[in-house]
């Protein structure tokens, strides 16, 4: 396969809260595409949303709704076992409220990206599944949106219930990989519970950057590639080199003529 | 002055939360022809919003969105000292989300209504009052809204904060008399910690509701009529004889013929 | 099995929140002899906690923790993925606030009852009930009481996480029946997903306490008696004919000459 | 006045929350001999204040409840017009969390410090200044405490609410001065809204600290002498130079023989 010509990179943006700082986030705009916006339920208070968003306008970066379940405490990274209609509400919300500060900020949300734990039950809970798919149907649907709102999921090499459900209701979905964690010989996310989920060095972060947008594949636990289908790359901005590892990945991908860009 | 051709009821609506109901929505969705529906930040859970939005539709109600200051466990009837930053952001906030809840349910947000004491926080509190005024000035701006959000506002025989700053933005606001609230000599409403501020009497909120469409007038505490500039008037809906007073003063504006129809 | 002497019968308090309402507390403390005080995770707040610890004294009604997942807006109801030790964090901080409130009532806190999603994990989810017991234990010991913190547990025909890890631990657990849910042929709570679930008819709730008190067996699905190990009945306090029924039990009891009292 | 033989140094700490850490705790609890510990209003998760109060425990510094008013996205610095009832619940509610917290950790709470704008309510707003200190007096009642809870408040030239109310209920008071927080010449805070208000140059802060240990006064906006009456000299952690200026004062107090150690 030929090199891509461009691949979208994201980051976690805006998960500061109130007196609470989190992140480089002015450092990270200069190297990604699309910013994935806390709204409020795992992190984001108005202000912080609206100045993020506002930074990504000026930075020409794409805004996402990085929507949550209500657990502040918890980041948003604990399992809650929420009804389906109480997350699609939840999910509407969230992005409604984005949408409120972007469109102040001079942008739009463009596409939505579950965090935390709601992004691992887009994988494998149907019901939360189903209710994320059919909040962002609704709210690009009710919008009178021309260019829907895009979903967000885990590249997958098998079935996964939120690209399903999003194809059911027909939401757009961008599949996605993680620049700095490994993969199972299923092509699966090691968990963070195992070592070596994630890699921190940055020069093997850009090699497995490098390696998808030319080859379309990730260096699987057992040593061998798997292919993925994905049209953006994921690099955290709360690790301790989060900047320096992003600035490697934009060079590396610099180097080789792929352009960086949203997939918006 | 001739008897006014139509008049707009309002209530507060969608206050339940979580496992909580408040006030008898069903009911007073009959009487009135505006909702002004809680947000989140001192009632109203995303299930809520959407369900009430969508009675309101169903009722050919139009919806308002009823912004607070972030304080659930106080209903939003405690002054909280926000900076002007943080209130514009959070009121953006909470119209963004009710906008999406209402767009879902087939409706639109119309107007905006502070909430408890931030209502009261709107006629004296300058900086408040530019917050929230910014806020809905923003929201309709960057919307790209054809018809701007209207804010309500107490109906003032004297300068008001709020009614200043909404002007000076460029905001339409409209005026709101209370039917069970009583006024003092100088038009404004009774404090709720001195006795008689509420207006238990149906018979006696009735004749205050007709006295206003009929005269422009209220009458204050020394007897004395004061005029005051409103379209709106509201209904509690959390009282105990709320459905009973509502269906009385509709039924009272029948009468006369007075029309209730939204302002907007 | 000769009729127990006596029975304690506890019920849901202090469920209100801020401006919102729930259940007839005053009533409901006239029937029962232990009180599980809500700690301001699912419900409650501390003017409530202190109000119904202080009417809880009043009336002679032993006061208990009732602990839930840090979830306002599910009001407990839904299981929470939290980590032991956050869990174990979570519940000795509302084991504390409670005592405080409960001390500056004239009483104590002296048992423990996991609320909602957090009860049945008790039943089925190790970590879970190894992070409550420890939690009850802990309290208990660095508080020096001399008498420790009881924690109740389902009454279980099999093997409960909960009660080994509280006994493991050596936490005392008192067994608990509930006076209107329907049990299965196992001895387990029927779902409340399914019809049946809940017993509504008056009549038979006071049949399946005093088959209880007399026999120490419930009727389960399939017809059978089912003997369960409990000192306790739980009475909801939520229901609409709650204080109705709760009289009937309390009548039936006294006809038999089952004294009413605190398992403590 | 001959140089004082101990003085007590406190610090906020304890203010992370869930995943967002604040301030550098295990470096300045080096410093100091006391601990104000948030108790979950404004910052402090339970898991955090059980470690927190745990590292102060090995540390050999004494506890403190930081109480606020309930408002984490404003970190508790936004006056909120709370009930008297509301606030001495909301006080008495987060002693009792840390208490437990603090208990389990081998410790115990030993004063209570109000934190943010309810520390500066507790100088001018009597209603608010009674409600904190009934809590107090009912925490140390209820407890059967020998030794009651101190309350820590701002050294006063002149009528303090706070100290008035506290004296009022037997609440044992201490005064408190500000190692980098410059003085108005009538013995008050600079308020943070004007320049100056805080030092930051770390000689500075060590020359206030060893003025008032050594003269019991601070140097004024006007060049004068202000003698105040306190026992607790407040470092602030969370400053970007906080444990370089914690070292320094402690050097400098070391050096002239003055003993760090708790007024408990």
């Amino acid at each position: 396969m030929p090199t891509r010509a461009h691949i979208d990179l994201n980051s976690d943006l805006g998960e500061s809260f109130g007196p609470w700082s989190m992140g480089d986030d002015e450092a990270v705009l200069q190297q990604v595409s699309s910013a994935n916006i806390a709204c409020g339920f795992h992190a984001g208070d108005p202000v912080t949303m609206r100045a993020t968003a506002a930074a990504a306008a000026a930075a020409g970066v794409a805004v996402g709704a990085h929507v949550a379940y209500r657990d502040l405490a918890g980041f948003g990274r604990r399992f809650l076992d929420a009804s389906r209609q109480e997350l699609t509400a939840d999910v509407l919300y969230q992005i409604g409220a984005l949408q409120a500060c972007a469109a102040a900020a001079g942008t739009t949300v463009q596409y939505v990206k579950p965090h935390g734990a709601l992004y691992h039950a887009c994988r494998s809970h149907r019901p939360h599944a189903q209710a994320v798919a059919a909040a962002v149907a609704e709210f690009s649907r009710a919008a009178g949106r021309q260019v829907p709102l895009v979903l967000q999921a885990a590249a997958e090499t098998a079935d996964s219930a939120g690209i399903e459900c999003a194809e059911d209701l027909g939401v757009p979905v961008v599949g996605e990989v993680f620049a700095d964690r490994a993969y199972t010989a299923a092509g699966e996310l090691v968990s963070r519970s195992e070592s070596g989920a994630v890699i921190t060095d940055p020069g093997a972060v850009v090699q497995q950057v490098l390696q998808f947008v030319e080859e379309g594949t990730v260096q699987t636990a057992d040593g061998s590639m798997r292919a993925l289908r994905a049209e953006t790359i994921c690099l955290h901005g709360d690790t301790p080199d989060a900047v320096q590892i992003s600035r490697a990945v934009k060079a590396g991908l610099n180097e080789r003529g792929v352009e960086i860009r949203s997939f918006v």
